[in-house]
C-alpha cells in the first residue's frame, strides 16, 4: 500500500484558507430542501470591483463541483484564478465596470459549511451525518449572502456545468433579483450516463475500506484512493476524445514521470494518475460525494411540458451556451433548455460553440474568441449604460439585389410590417433587418441564424437569437407565437421548402418569403439563347459548380407551389432592382426579385 | 462491509467447466512476445456443424474480453450463446454449412490456461507471476489448436471488439491461413480515452486492499469490489448515451430492487451495481487485468502509413463494420483500417451500420437485418458453392433516361470502358454497372456508396464496396489506382463539384461523367415559354421545392468548366435518349443526356 496518496489526503484536513476569501456566518439555520437543518452555516466568498451607488452593477459566479471563491486573480502577484480568462478589468465580466461575488458552495470544503465543518451538535467533523443538501439550498446560502452583503438585484448570475445548474435554480426560485442569467455546458438534468459516471464514483468512494463510513476524519488515513479514482473518471468525462487523442497519442507509450502510485504504462494513465493523486490534497472526499449528489438529484424535468414549466417562473434574460463536443453535458440538452424558454417566449439567445475541448471547454481559451465575446456582448447590454457600440445605423441601411450588393427587399420587408408587430427572422445573420425593426419599436424581435460569428454580430446588437438549422424545424416556437416570420433570400438553403413555410404559417401569422426569379427576362435569355444555366452578377454570383445551395424557381413555379400546398397569397411584390421599380404587370417576365406575403388558406390574417 | 459480493467472487474458483466445451494442452510451450514462456497450455474451445471433407468449410470466432467459448447454443435445451443471433443453424454464419470453432482466449478464466491457472513451477495459481500477454500471443495458442485440429485454411475469421483485434492479427501473421475476414465495431488501437477507461478500471481492481497483489487465490477475500467498479465503467462504455437514455430515464429515480451492495438511488445505479456483482461470480479479477492490458497493448499503429504497413501482408478478403453510436470503438477507427486496407489495394467491404446501440451493437438483435445480413452475403460469397443468389442477370440490364426509368447511360459507359480495366463507381448503388462489369471479367472493381440498404445489395453481387460519403473526398484512394473512375448520374448530389473531378482524375487514368443536358431544347422551352424552371419526368422528375440536391448545367456549362479547371475533355457522347439516337452536330441543344470521359489535362490517358 501507497503511503503518498494517504500523505497527500491528509493536506485537506491542514489547509489554510483561500488568501482573499473572507467568510461570514449567516444567521439563523438553512432549513434544506431533505428535511434536515443546517445551523450557523459559514459562507467563503471573494468579491471584484466595487458595487456602484445605484447598486446595479453585481454579478454573481457559481462555480462547479471542483471550484471555489477563487474566481479570478485580485493583482498580478496573486494565484491564478479558475476563470481568469471571463473575470478581471477590461476581461468580459469586466471588474472595472462590475462587482463581482464568487461563493464557495454549501457543501464545499473550501471555507464554507460542508462535511468536515464541525457539527455544532458533536463538537466534531460531520463526516457522514452531513445533510443530503440540494442545489436549490446551495442557492438560499448564496440568496443569504447577497442579502448579508446588501445586494438587492443582480445585473447577472453567471455559472457552467453545475455552476449552470445554480444559475437556472437562481432565474426559477428568485426571478426578483437577477436581469440577466448566463448557463454554459449546462444541462436540465444529468443524462443517465452522467449520472452513471457520478455512480462509479462515489461507490469507488463509499467502498473504500478507508471510507469507514464517512468517519474517516480521526482515523489514520481517509478514501484517498476512492476519491482518486473518481476524480480521475471525472477527468475523462471533462475532455473530449479528440482532446484526449491530441493530449496523449503523440507519446502514448512514454508517459511523464510522475511521483503517482497507479499505473504509469501509458501517458493518459499517468495524467490521469497525477490528476487523481494532485486532487486528494486539496478536496474532501465527503464534499465530493456531497456536491456530486446534489448534482444529481438536480432536475427541471425530462420532457419539455415540465422543463417549460419548471423555468416559468423565470422573467430574466438569457444567454444559452453548449459546446458542440461536451459529452458529459451534450448541446442536445442545453437546446432543451432554450426551447422551453422560447416556448415561455423568454428572451433567450443561444450558441452551440463549435469547439474540441469537450465539457471544460468552458473554462479555456480555446473557444474564448466566441463564447467569451458572447457573453461580453449580453453583459454589456444588460449593463445600465452599455459602453460597447450596439447598433451602426447606418450599416443596417445596405441593400442587395441580383445586381447590386445592395438589400432592397429589406426596405419592402420593413414597410410589410405593421407597427409594434413581433417577428421572428429565419436566417437572420448578423441581424440587420431585425435591428432596423428595433430602432421601429417592434416588440419581440428573434434571429435564426446557423453562423457563429453572425450571432455574435446578432447578440452585440441586442438582440434575441438562437442558433439553429432552419432545416430541423421550428418545433419550439408555438402556434401563432409571431406576427410575422420573415425567410428573406433564404430558399436556395432550404432543404424542406414546403416543410419550412409550413412552420413558418404555424408559428406565424404571416409570412414574408423573398428570392430571385429564374424566368425574368434576362435570366431565360441566357439558357435559351447561350445554351448556358443562367448566372448573373449580382450575389446569385455562384457558378453552377461553386455551391450546393442552388434551388432555381420562377414567381410562377411559386404561385403554383402556393396553390398545390394550400398557402394563400395575400400579397405579391415584384421588383426590378435595375430599374428601381415595382411591376406590376408580366412580373414573371420583367421582376428579378419577388416578395410574397403568405398566410395559411382560410385564415383571416393581415399583413 | 458487505459480504454477498465477496462471496459471489468465491464463485470462480469453484465455477464448472462449459458443459460442451473441450479442452486440449498443446504440446510444447508458447514463447510469448513480452518474453516468457507458458509451459503446457490448456484451450477449451467448442466446436458447431461439421468439417467437410475438402477441410474448406471451418470458420473461426473470436471473442471479446468477457465472452467465452459457448459462441452458440448446441440445441433447444442448451444455455444461450453470446452470439446466438449470427451462429447457428440458418443463421448468417450458418453450422449447417459451416465448422465454427470458438476458442476462450489465452489469459481468460473458462477453461484456457490464464492467472488462475496452476503454475506447474510453484503448483500454485499463477496470479501474479502469470505473464504479460499480447492479442498475438491469443492467436497463436489459436493457431496451434487448429493444427491440432487439422484445418489447414479457414474459409474466415470473425470477430468483433477484441474479436476484431484478434482477427486483424490472424489476417497479417497468419496471411495463407484464412480467406476472409470480419471485422466488427474493432480499431486499428484503442483511442486515448479507451485507454483511460482502461486504466481507471486496472487501477481500481490493483488498488483494492483485497488484491494481494495479485495472490489473492488463497486469501479469504479477493478483489471483488474493485472488479466490481472496473465492470460497471466498462458497461458505460458499451452502451450508447442514448441507449442509456431510453433504458433508464423511464424510472430514473426508481431503481429495480437488487441484492447489491453498491448505491441504488438511480435506475441506472442499480443496473451497474447489478452488472458488477455478477461479473464477479463469472470471472477473474487477474484475468480481467491480463486480458484489458493485452488490448491496451494492441497496436497497428497512429500514423496511415504505419497502419498500412501493418496490414501489407494480408492476403484475405475484407468485411468491416462499424456503429455509428459506438463511441468506445468510433467508426473514424473502422475507417482508418478500411483506408490502409484501400491503399493496399485489398479486396475490402465496409458499412457504418445506423445503430443506437453503441459499441454493444455488435452482439444485439436492433440493427441485425442489416450487420447479420451483410455478413452472411459475405461469408456465403466466399464459400466454395455459394447458395444464396448473387447476381440476377435480368436485373442489370434495365436502363434510365429523362424520359424512361431506364439507365441508357450503363450502356455506354459499359462500352467505354476497356477490357480487364479496373473501374470505381462513385455512388455505385446496389452495384449494378459493377456487376454488369463483373461478368465482362474486369478486375478490382470497387463502388462507393452511402446508402446501408444498396451496400447491402452490392454485397449480395459479391462486390467490394466501401460505404463513404463522396464529398468527403477519396484519400484512401492512391495516384492511378483505377483505370477509370466513374459518376453516373451523380452530379447533383456532389457539393463541391470540381474537387470530386479532380480526386476521380487523380485516382483513376480517365474519368467518366453523365449527366442530364439543362439546355436541351424541350427544356428551354419549358423556361422560355412558360416561365417555370424546367421539370421533365422521367428521372429528373422532382419538383423545385422537393430535392436539395438540383445542380442544373448544360453540356455547354460543363465544357466551360472543363476548359477552366484544365480538365481535358477525350471524349463526349451527347445522347437524346427519347429517339435512342447519338446527337452529332448542335448536341447542346438536341441531346438530354451527355457522357464525358475525361482525363489530367496533359496526360496522355486512354479511355
Amino acid at each position: 500500500m501507497a503511503k503518498d496518496i494517504f500523505e497527500s489526503s491528509d493536506a485537506i484536513r491542514t489547509a489554510q484558507p483561500l488568501r482573499y476569501a473572507q467568510s461570514v456566518t449567516l444567521a439563523g439555520p438553512i432549513h434544506l430542501e431533505s428535511g434536515g437543518t443546517l445551523p450557523g452555516v459559514t459562507v467563503a466568498f471573494e468579491t471584484y470591483g466595487k458595487l456602484n451607488a445605484a447598486g446595479n452593477n453585481a454579478i454573481l459566479i457559481c462555480h462547479a463541483i471542483s471550484g471555489d471563491s477563487h474566481v479570478a486573480r485580485h493583482n498580478a502577484e496573486d494565484d491564478p484564478g479558475w476563470w481568469d480568462i471571463l473575470v478581471g478589468p477590461g476581461k468580459p465580466v469586466d471588474t472595472n465596470r462590475f462587482f463581482v461575488i464568487c461563493p464557495n458552495l454549501l457543501g464545499g470544503c473550501r471555507g464554507t459549511t460542508g462535511p468536515y465543518s464541525l457539527n455544532p451538535a458533536s463538537g466534531k467533523p460531520y463526516g457522514a451525518d452531513f445533510p443530503t443538501i440540494t442545489i436549490g439550498d446551495m442557492v438560499e446560502v448564496q440568496r443569504r449572502l447577497l442579502n448579508y452583503l446588501g445586494i438587492g438585484q443582480l445585473l447577472a448570475v453567471i455559472g457552467g456545468s453545475v455552476g449552470g445548474h445554480q444559475t437556472l435554480t437562481w432565474a426559477t426560485r428568485h426571478p426578483e433579483r437577477l436581469r440577466g442569467a448566463v448557463v454554459m455546458a449546462s444541462s436540465p438534468r444529468l443524462t443517465s450516463q452522467a449520472l452513471a459516471f457520478d455512480v462509479v464514483g462515489r461507490n469507488a468512494i463509499r467502498r473504500d475500506p478507508f471510507f469507514h463510513g464517512g468517519q474517516y476524519y480521526d482515523q489514520p488515513h481517509g478514501p484517498a484512493v476512492g476519491l482518486a479514482l473518481a476524480r480521475m473518471i471525472g477527468h475523462i468525462t471533462y475532455l473530449s476524445p479528440e482532446a484526449m487523442n491530441q493530449k496523449f497519442e503523440g507519446d502514448r507509450l512514454h508517459p511523464r514521470e510522475e511521483a503517482i502510485e497507479f499505473e504509469k504504462t501509458f501517458s493518459v494513465g499517468s495524467y490521469l494518475g497525477h490528476q487523481g493523486t494532485k486532487f486528494v490534497e486539496r478536496f474532501d472526499a465527503n464534499s465530493y460525494l456531497t456536491l456530486s449528489f446534489a448534482m444529481d438529484l438536480f432536475d427541471l424535468g425530462g420532457t419539455p411540458e415540465h422543463l417549460a414549466a419548471s423555468l416559468r417562473p423565470a422573467r430574466c434574460r438569457w444567454l444559452v451556451q453548449s459546446f458542440t463536443s461536451d459529452w458529459l453535458f451534450p448541446p442536445s440538452q442545453s437546446r432543451d433548455i432554450v426551447n422551453a424558454l422560447i416556448s415561455n417566449r423568454a428572451a433567450v439567445s443561444y450558441c452551440e460553440i463549435k469547439s474540441a475541448c469537450g465539457h471544460d471547454a468552458f473554462l479555456l481559451p480555446d473557444d474564448f474568441d466566441r463564447y467569451g465575446e458572447m457573453v461580453r456582448a449580453f453583459i454589456n447590454n444588460l449593463a445600465p449604460a452599455p459602453t460597447v457600440p450596439g447598433v451602426e445605423k447606418e450599416e443596417l441601411f445596405g441593400t442587395t439585389s441580383i445586381f447590386h450588393e445592395r438589400r432592397l427587399d429589406y426596405d419592402r420587408i420593413v414597410e410589410l410590417i405593421p407597427p409594434a408587430a413581433s417577428v421572428l427572422d429565419l436566417g437572420c445573420g448578423s441581424g440587420r433587418l431585425l435591428a432596423r425593426l428595433k430602432l421601429q419599436n417592434h416588440r419581440q424581435l428573434v434571429g435564426v441564424e446557423l453562423d457563429e460569428q453572425k450571432i455574435l454580430g446578432a447578440l452585440r446588437r441586442d438582440l434575441n437569437v438562437i442558433h439553429a438549422d432552419l432545416n430541423e424545424g421550428l418545433r419550439a416556437f408555438a402556434d401563432k407565437q409571431f406576427d410575422c416570420v420573415v425567410l428573406s433570400q433564404t430558399l436556395p438553403a432550404v432543404k424542406d421548402v414546403a416543410g419550412v413555410i409550413a412552420e413558418m404559417l404555424r408559428v406565424g401569422k404571416t409570412g414574408i418569403v423573398s428570392f430571385s426569379n429564374l424566368a425574368f427576362h434576362k435570366l431565360r435569355r441566357i439558357l435559351a439563347e447561350e445554351g448556358r444555366a443562367p448566372r448573373v452578377y449580382g450575389w446569385l454570383k455562384d457558378n453552377w459548380y461553386d455551391t450546393a445551395d442552388i434551388r432555381f424557381l420562377s414567381i410562377r413555379d411559386f404561385e403554383d407551389f402556393c396553390r398545390e400546398k394550400k398557402f394563400k397569397i395575400q400579397r405579391r411584390i415584384a421588383l426590378n432592382t435595375e430599374a428601381g421599380i415595382e411591376v406590376a404587370e408580366e412580373a414573371n417576365r420583367d421582376a428579378d426579385l419577388a416578395i410574397f406575403v403568405l398566410s395559411r388558406a382560410g385564415v383571416n390574417g393581415e399583413s
